[in-house]
């Protein structure tokens, strides 16, 4: 029996055996070899393996993704025809008598030079092309197998090293019972979409990790990251128990379904779910959210090489809406750069791309872009309560700024006589610092207020979520955050607008009291979340919730409040 | 007559030649020799050459800089001399018949590749050293001479598309009357060290800067970033008038030298300098610095491949201190990390760096590293007013950390019977959002306060202040950044501790003011700077600068502030 604690980011408990995906080994030895002749031979039998794998993910796509998606796989074919290409390796081979490996290897380093000299970003992305098929040619010579998950038919729980969105995304059709990944924190997009998926996650887990052997029966326990692999008699029968309690308290959550969001004596807290396609929306409206407080429209425009035309946006939100049926559905424009990548904008490399360009200052730079995007949206709010939302806002100027694109999109709808709402609200994302220190300003400007508790901690701690190494001072206790989401609560209760959260933090256990009591009005969260937010409001009043809000507002450090919260969970 | 206007970031009139140091044109392209031998001989004569440059590099480098800078010579020295280097470049000419250019750059590939396929830091690096000599070889290929730079002997106004942090350090001990480059704006490296070298400098200045030929003659004023080429003799002898009016201007800023800092009814304001070495205080000194409100103790980490010890950081802390003759010293530990290498610490790349790895978070996860200089630093302290600052504070946690890392290195001092002064103050930065957010937490726990706008901008507007797309969004005067830098002054003096400035906002003209306004009690910024900045105070009483605060902390944006600041600078 194997037992170890990691990072709990998907709460649930799962039994089934361990599908394990390996690091593959790709690196590459010039070794000598005898005869030339016999290895060219393997290297066209591995292009020609290449090509092969290539058509089937290329129909596959097809099929499943989009036509836009299989045009990458028609580019990396075209490429494997190249005779420049295939004979580059080849004359490697012969005249410097070396293995296909590294003829394949240096026949890529030369290509890709090639590729990333000429001073043009599409040649430049090419070079990335030229990566993607020289690794499945060295993949092939080397007898490693395509990815995994695409083999998947029995329940398993994957342990791998990381999973990219690509490998999650296929995840969604498989019999895939929860999965651990080595790296990763909370916040990390695999983190994000398990929760999304409802299936319980580890990540983090490190060289841990690395004792589980493939096949092996594993437990998982999503909320506290513990994992057993190979267990005893008693520690099944345990965690049968631990299901069946499991089961139990499901279904004393289940009875807030149908119930508003509200502490115990009546404080309205509007309980929302987070989504990234129309149809998360389902989910979310199965588990009783009250509306979605996040649509992530950038999830439309991300793993393609188009943008999304008009039509194809709004049949998205008009989706989101029908799914909502005239709950409130909060759609955050475009919020790309900083780990978010869409190709087809082909943006520049930044060194910090977090304090880059990105979200509303893309859009406001581009507003051929973001002009597409608010049709789609005032044609889509005929079909429901769709408010929109800025994201990245900094100042006055910025919310202005956007609303004046946004007048601009109704009078072209309009002139163009194309039906659509022109009495949609406006919101904000206020998740940069100056944003909440500037609450009273911007309160006047908008209908609502949506605090992104991710980027603002980022900010105001000066810590990338996503660096490990720094990952102990991001603390969303922190006296400071807690502040700053005090400050921004206050201008928007007493301009009277809303205000929510709709970081990670809205949906972690325990939390929704404490925002409660900062004086934040809603909370948008991963669907799974939500009845348990529910749960907690109802046990306290509007009073316990300020009490304790105050208390962790007067803490000198984040460990000092992480004590007093943990006290007041467990009493 | 071309004239042009860019960034002024280095006030200061200045008439002089243009040195125009082109971008060099590295491309290569690959061409079919005939003669191969002929073509190898041309390999083997660059590189022949290319090691009498680097030896004569490597005898500069130890003449005036050290040894440890003149090792990285000997290294490149030592690859040049490696025959599997030398034969790579020479196989490719004989084997497939190309220049000696496009063989430099396969070859350098190659061996790039092999180096950075080996999972080991050092060797890593060791391709970017690949990389220097194989451009250094083709650089001799085509003709192309050494860097001009080192070629200055006669006054001239330099010319370039960036200036790098070696580049600025070499124009030290060359009649430069100015610069001008093309990228770069008011933060960038080579802007402050023009600041601190007391040259006129102009950034950003972008093709305009294509309009001046090599030799012309250059007017400068970079103070409003104006340049003239080629004049004609009505603006010649407008210039000398201006330069004539410029030098009375300097001789009544002279008359500020002996006073102290203070607004017109005496409200003291105390003026200090920044500095980058020991030896930058004779400039403050000179100018009447009332103290040096930053020292920034990375500078003697960088640009060298070892550390420095605790007796040659002893020797440098003492130096400032000596030079300033009992004046306040603030000595900023290690703040590295960010854009700022130290070689020795082969610290990874992160994909954040302003938000990552650095700066406090390094020290405290280092101790040794933090314990040789807080040692060197108390044992200093016995010659001057020394203080020591932590940078990059997010918490209370964290200064108590640091402090009983100073009580480490104290206990060590005395059991050693290693003389130091025990009593030295210590204070942080405060430059991360949350820090001033919680800054009457942190004012009970140091004897003073230095907040760095550089970074507290940066973070709290969410805005790289070295990304050229998004630097519009760089304010200083945002509302949102003046509230939080007034939390912080408020705080301090509730707690009767200093609380200065240190960013570049602190010498910017008619800042002090403002900034007085705020509540800051001290004012720290580069020598060329502190003279007018005690006239701008004289000018005004300290109501007069309250008024002035309270109007910019009531702005809706960044711009109502601008104009707000712009008419009364002018009133």
């Amino acid at each position: 029996m194997v037992k170890f604690k990691a990072i709990g980011v998907s709460e649930g408990l799962a039994k089934a055996k361990a599908l394990v995906i390996k690091e593959e080994d790709l690196s590459v030895v010039k070794e000598t070899v005898a005869d030339a002749e016999a290895e060219c031979k393997r290297v066209l039998d591995a292009v020609e393996k290449a090509k092969q794998q290539i058509e089937v993910l290329r129909d596959d796509a097809e099929k499943n993704i989009g036509a836009a998606e299989a045009e990458i796989f028609d580019a990396h074919l075209m490429m494997l025809d190249d005779p420049d290409f295939v004979e580059g390796m080849t004359n490697i081979v012969t005249d410097e008598k070396v293995c296909a490996e590294y003829a394949c290897f240096v026949n890529c380093e030369n290509f890709q030079a090639m590729f990333r000299a000429l001073d043009d970003e599409y040649m430049q992305a090419r070079a990335a092309d030229i990566g993607d098929i020289s690794q499945r040619v060295i993949k092939n010579l080397k007898g490693i197998a395509d990815n995994a998950i695409d083999t998947i038919t029995e329940p398993c729980i994957i342990v791998a090293n990381d999973l990219t969105p690509s490998d999650t995304a296929k995840i969604g059709g498989k019999p895939v019972a929860g999965f651990i990944t080595k790296i990763g924190g909370r916040t990390s997009h695999s983190a994000i979409m398990a929760r999304s998926m409802g299936i319980p996650a580890i990540v983090g887990a490190g060289e841990k990790a690395d004792e589980i052997a493939d096949g092996d029966l594993l437990l998982i326990d999503g909320a506290a990251g513990e994992v057993v692999a190979q267990p005893d008699e008693q520690t099944l029968a345990d965690f049968a128990e631990r299901q069946k309690a499991d089961a139990a308290h499901r279904a004393m959550l289940a009875q807030y379904k149908d119930k508003e969001g509200a502490t115990s004596d009546g404080r309205r807290v509007i309980i929302e779910g987070n989504i990234g396609t129309p149809d998360d929306a389902v989910r979310v409206a199965e588990l009783g959210g009250e509306g979605v407080g996040l649509f992530r429209s950038e999830f439309l425009f991300m793993d393609r090489t188009d943008l999304p035309s008009e039509e194809e946006q709004f049949a998205a939100y008009k989706k989101a809406c029908e799914i909502m049926q005239g709950k409130p559905v909060i759609i955050r424009t475009l919020d790309i750069g900083g780990d978010k990548e869409v190709p087809a904008l082909a943006l520049e490399k930044e060194q910090n791309p977090f304090l880059g360009y990105r979200a509303i200052r893309i859009c406001l730079n581009q507003p051929e872009l973001f002009l597409i995007q608010l049709r789609a949206l005032l044609r889509a709010a005929q079909y429901g309560d769709l408010r929109i939302m800025f994201p990245m806002i900094s100042s006055v100027d910025e919310v202005r700024g956007a609303k004046q694109v946004l007048e601009q999109a109704k009078d072209m709808l309009t002139a163009e006589g194309v039906p659509f709402n022109p009495n949609v609200k406006v919101g904000i994302m206020v998740e940069i610092p100056v944003a909440a220190v500037c609450a009273d300003v911007l309160a006047k400007e908008v209908d609502f207020f949506s605090i992104g508790t991710n980027d603002l901690i980022q900010y105001s701690c000066a810590v990338d979520r996503i660096n490990e190494k720094i990952s102990y001072l991001y603390r969303p206790l922190h006296p400071g955050v807690l502040r700053l989401i005090a400050m921004t609560a206050k201008a928007a209760n007493e301009n009277g607008i809303e205000v929510g959260v709709c970081g990670e933090m809205a949906g972690t256990a325990g939390m929704a009291p404490v925002l409660c009591g900062l004086g934040v009005t809603n909370l948008s969260m991963s669907a799974s979340a939500m009845l348990a937010a529910k749960a907690d409001l109802a046990k306290h009043s509007c009073g316990e919730c300020k009490e304790l809000a105050d208390k962790l507002l007067a803490c000198a450090s984040a460990s000092d409040a992480e004590r007093i919260f943990t006290d007041w969970r467990e009493s």
